[in-house]
């Protein structure tokens, strides 16, 4: 029989005990997730029944569910919300309003999508914007923790990682997504696009500076195409602005601007063995 | 008990009752391509049985599966091919063929590759290309909506993202590829090669676009080191060309050409605070 | 009843018959992730018990699943580590005293981090760094398969993707993470920081240079912001070196260096249409 | 493809139409009556944790098990009862007791039992016992159908079948148990003490009794054999008697009788066939 | 590690390559089941959609399901049926048409049932006819082992063990059931009720006598209470016939007749200890 | 939220307490039941590879999963068997080919069984005897609950209940087999045949005879018919006696015995009510 090192066993003890969290919350949490775009979006429902009844009960089991995260979350934290589940479900109408209208304005913009269906139940962007937007609901309703296993679990499904304290405005456009990070003090106005492999994010990282703004704020109108990162605090991308594709950007632009470097082009060797290339690239 | 807003229920109720996707498709999709791959290549099946009537039954599984999907997707669109199930089975053997042509190439290519099987078993290169040619040949039948879930389901699992509706040539290589994305009019040569990041984009978005081509051309032999964005449907990189890492490229560019920008090197002050970074870097 | 073309039948029992991986290595492997990590941190564990029997009895079931599977992977590789078990349980102290480490490095260096537990439990650069370093572990001892299994499985979940034969020094930070891949050959000093995006590969992809070393080395302290693209084996960043956003390097830079090349801004003609974004970004 | 029969087709859906429980009742049943068990005995719980919190949860959540199934049945029965889960909560402590003495008197009757966990693991007597002594509570309190749903699922589970509405007393104990059928009007006393495929019925079958006693009583003490048949409403044992295995009793006893009626034994022809067997035995 | 005998290798390796039964046909058969009554009744599925095309869709997998397992059970039996799906779809509205005067026929015979939708969600003698039913069309199509599988899953769930190629008439009802067996002769009239634990079974078990009728025939009306037990392929329990519960019979009785034996009643010497019961029941 | 009273706190908190069983006993035995017969009988698994290393492998599982049991277990049993892996898979073989020899017997005795393999498959009565005699081999090297949980498990699957210390000797055959009874002293000769509902049984039921015979001894070839109840430590039924259907014996009779009691018949009035039975039945 497999022999347990004494020294393992010590250090497995320990780490165990001073483990604060209830083991349930990450299970609870990524069950959340699915569920609570479920009943938002019949798309992400294994079965769909249109009675008044049946939308009902899927609301009060939301609701259980919420309630039971909050009761393990608060072995941890010693001031929890008041009133979170009635809260969280009043506020839900005014989210389901603006999912909509991203959803069309996803559809709007982009020549491939057939349907706003297809766009809700395909579109990765889609995905984790709808995370984001109801994690930032939590988050605003003094919720802990939860927010950000939310839009953990969108990051884990779509590679697109929104911080749940971001402000994000209407009608919100993400195409593919994947590689996005929008950090957690970002203004974003609205009418904003963004395509797969932008950074939004911070340069300097001191744990002091947890309370000050550490990331970018994009104006209303603004389209930053693929790859591009942008950095800072203070970096504003004024209004109108373009972005170009691998653009990196740490101070601000004025609105209507365009930011851009193209690669340069010359001609290869077509002797060079592909060993050589480091020289040349 | 729980109190359920009016708002919140005539809103949800009203979601449901003008959704008009099966609530099937989704889950039917999710289980669809792996069963596909795992009757395609053992690798992927939880059991391997080699003999002719397993394999006979795990075809005609297979034939059910796609059937019932097509079923679901038939109550929402008013045209569907004639005999996809025969026609796709009849196009499997091709397929097959290409996918085993494409594993030995990467091979061929990856020096940390120790064998064939381990770049089917483990690479998600391969898994991505391998659900887009089989995506791409229902596409070709006719068949609506499931080549994206298709393609989709591989960008979840990979950061691969590429539209069923692309053409891709033979012994396409993928290298770790997380966050690639290939559009849905781009057209690519055969012993092509991407690395991670790499971006095969649209500028224009504008929706009375969708007939048009929008997204680049790579001729044979070309090389895009990791994170280079290309866009635009008028793009030609030639034969042969290498794109560097981060090049960011909007032009055609003739064959045997180099795209590259080095970055700038310079020394670091030392005594700088890490605040001070936003001005010089 | 659907019918099965012969080609297909021939196809698909030729590749069963050549394909020597024994079925069970891929499931295997993706339930060891999981149990590995719920072992080591109960933030990964369903349910947490506190007692030396607990512990034991985890450890021990730990030891056979990784049995299992050498006995799986020993049916094609010739040589197999001896006393695998053994020695990989008596290094587990070790790497897990090196991940606790990390996962403080990383609370240390982020201002958003509220705790480390919250580290552990939702920072996929904290999950692909913790299997990274098991898996090289496990390579260390000359165990094939398993060890690039385990990094795929945390590339699939993260978008993360180290190959466990790189060499990462302590105090290693990852974050966010998407688009990370960091090469086979790569020597990573301490005391360094990844953002997301970074690329640390190999130019040259000659099979014949399997045995060189093909990617980058970053010494103690360098930090590599968001999509920067490294490249090269001979590619030395020194100490303390700062490497921008979107940077590409495929040459030595000495210690204290900065590596970066800011975009250009310029106006955007508020008349032009999307159409003729091309021509100007 | 399959042809659907118009006819079936017809008939089918004319079924579904109407057709009025609601569709999840059986499988919340079926997930309740475990949950309940696990709540109030750890034996059948998948794991135990000891602290208030970790039972509080437990308890809230079979609460909320409990109002959902209520919600379910409420769809099909006018009258509801009041406060169900308050008051069947505050029965629960009572009951709990109660199950703890009958577990206690099955292990001082049973030579074979080495512990009372053991009895209350193993014996399919006290799962049954225990289903019916929770169902009989929620019958007290007048919700319709769940109870039934309860007692049916110990009796798929023990073969005892116990209608919820009957009346026993404390200590009672069943051995084995296959068989045992427990009528809707029995009464039974304290300290019984039941064999297996013991039958405590009804005669008469008519509609119009309803409302009648139809099943017998046991007095307090009575001990019944092994497979014995006891019908009809009137039919009184008296306390303390013992019914002898296969007995078939259809009138009332006395306190202290024996009923019995023993085989008669004679020789078998040797030469016999087994087909002659019809005849002799 | 674990030493595995050579002895138990040999054996268990020559187990398996004598082994016919295609290792699927037993969880196929298991999942047929419940799939096939769900179908017929609304009360077994899980989710209820009251629209053409979802029962289209439920019948079309049924027979799907059906298709499979012919193909499994074909491996085995040289002869098999033809066009057994389609003749099978055709049999069910027969089948039930029959199984809802069943439901109707038990309910008017037991006071405690309150509603036919009760009888066919919680009654295991509804269960069990209903598949013996579909079994017994099943067996009348001449497909072999399936039919007695799906018996022999309704024996599990019930306790009730009809062989499927018993003839049985129509409005039969069962109370309770656990126990019953009707054996594979067994001819048994309309309006024909049984209660638990009746035998209805064969004396000789002579291999040779497969052919002959082996079981009893009970004519119309006729009610066998508890645990009675009637043996021989000649004997007939004729018309309106009462047999009282645990009553033995092997032989013949007229129209209106009725059987049964009481036990005798004497009084228990309350001295006597529980010891010296041998000597008195 | 819901109120959880003090008191059920107070008692459930309690209960967990001096709750001794480890919790996972009843899941691990529920699940090694399916896998040793899995391993023993091809026709319990789920899939089937007939190669050495298959049949090794499955062999290694069984072993760490009994092992695993067994250190549940000992957290609450002083003294434990030595070598129980070992010696357990060392009666294997033996226990294999005396099943074998069972399902034989089984086939040639029952004219409506169309092949051996069709016995193991789906008579429950081959299931319960084959999990005894595992059992039984468990509880001779002195392993305390385990044997216990898998007759358990038998009895909940087939409504067979033989206690794992029971004595049965070879080719032993059970009949449909639901509500068989056969106690912990019990011993059973050679070529013994039951039918359903025999209870081999024991009268008194004192503590403090836990170590005498309390049940029946049935010699070589004894047939005992459905229903029969069999009761006392010194009742022996001697070698090739029947006893009939129904049968109720409490004292021991010779060889070549016939036991039996036919029931009365008389004429029934047709002219008296359903309510009159009660007086002549």
């Amino acid at each position: 029989m497999t022999h347990v090192p004494d020294t393992l066993l010590e250090r497995l003890l320990e780490a165990r005990k001073k483990h604060h969290l209830p083991s349930q919350v990450r299970p609870l949490a990524q069950a959340f997730a699915p569920q609570l775009l479920g009943v938002l979006f019949p798309h992400f429902a294994a079965s769909v029944v249109c009675s008044e009844d049946a939308v009902t009960e899927d609301v009060i089991e939301l609701g259980e569910s919420l309630a039971r995260l909050e009761r393990s979350i608060a072995t941890l934290h010693e001031t929890m919300p008041e009133k979170l589940v009635e809260r969280f479900l009043a506020a839900l109408p005014e989210v389901h309003a603006r999912l909509e209208e991203d959803a069309r304005a996803i559809f709007d913009g982009d020549p491939a999508a057939r349907s706003i269906d297809e766009v809700i139940l395909t579109y990765p962007g889609f995905y984790a914007l709808a995370l984001y937007r109801l994690a930032h609901a939590l988050h605003r309703l003094g919720l802990p923790l939860l927010p950000r296993l939310l839009t953990e679990h969108a990051h884990e499904k779509t590679g697109i990682d929104i911080h749940p304290a971001a402000t994000i405005g209407r009608r919100f456009c993400i195409d593919h997504g994947t590689g996005i990070v929008i950090g957690e003090t970002c203004v974003i106005g609205d009418d904003v696009k963004l395509y797969q492999g932008v950074t939004l994010g911070a340069v300097t990282v001191e744990k002091a500076l947890a309370d000050k703004k550490r990331h970018p704020t994009l104006e209303d109108g603004v389209i930053i195409y693929a790859g591009a990162t942008i950095l800072g605090g203070g970096t504003v991308v004024g209004k109108n602005s373009i972005v170009a594709g691998n653009a990196f950007l740490t101070v601000s632009v004025p609105p209507n601007s365009i930011v851009s470097r193209r690669s340069e082009v010359r001609p290869r060797s077509t002797t060079a063995t592909l060993e050589e290339l480091d020289w040349v690239i």
